[in-house]
């Protein structure tokens, strides 16, 4: 079976036992999580979430992104989240890439100008973290009572820690 | 308690049962999925990933964004990543706002014009679910044999129902 086929396949045994159908829209924890794309970083699982409980963003670094702060900002003003938890977390592969490296491999392989885009690389995962939490709470579409926190998630141990 | 020391306290209790230390950090599966942040949407659960098998990408309304595109690059250039499922789903509140509406709200909230954000509403959810892949599928920085389909995630059943 293909990758899609396994999805689909796993949907099927998913949905046979679904019983989550009445979950709610607007987030039960008031909670908005941004973190990672890793494969490795579960969200719901290392925080103990629930179907109906958060919002879960992700992007590659888990960035506060333009894009990440639309998000935000439908999260906090139309569905009513408060608390914003911004998870880095170790092993990520935003710390092994720059810009130069990534621009210049997309050049060579498509022949194609790749200097416009920012992959926001990571050099300290600690100050990253603290970084993007900055950047939310100076967002002017933010409610002054929207709490932002910063964290570093370990995939060697499951445990994340606070970078306050 | 409140949200963040109950998301930390789930977290001790999945830490002393962790085992996935060593996961991949290159996705398994080649898999990368774009999909809504939204808290009943958990991708992992509905498609069967385990932890290493895939990039989970989210943001409001699962939007092939810019943001969304310079995750998918790294995902593909840098991770190996070579198919990809657009899912979006039923009951997205992004098909309950507008522009004009959300502009409006903050406007009045903060005292800032908010125009120039456009929020990526969604009017019609298999258009918009073809739509972005359509908008990843005509990036220059993916590769050709880089598979992307769409989908659509029913909230109420469980089941994802390709939208091609």
């Amino acid at each position: 079976m293909n990758t899609v086929d396994e999805a689909v396949a796993a949907n099927r045994t998913f949905a046979a036992g679904f019983d989550q159908g009445d979950a709610p829209r607007v987030p039960r924890k008031g909670l908005v999580v941004l973190t990672c794309f890793d494969a490795r970083v579960h969200a719901e699982a290392f925080l103990g979430l629930e179907m109906g409980d958060a919002h879960v963003l992700r992007n590659a670094g888990g960035r506060a992104t333009e894009d990440a702060l639309r998000s935000l900002i439908i999260s906090a003003n139309i569905l009513g989240t408060r608390t914003c938890m911004v998870v880095h977390h170790t092993g990520c592969g935003m710390l092994t890439i720059t810009n130069e490296d990534v621009r210049s491999m997309l050049q060579s392989l498509t022949g194609t100008s790749a200097d416009h885009i920012d992959f926001l690389p990571i050099d300290d995962l600690e100050e990253s973290a603290r970084e993007d939490a900055r950047t939310i709470r100076a967002n002017a579409f933010l409610p002054p009572d929207f709490s932002v926190t910063s964290w570093i998630y370990d995939v060697r141990t499951g445990r994340i820690r606070s970078v306050d």
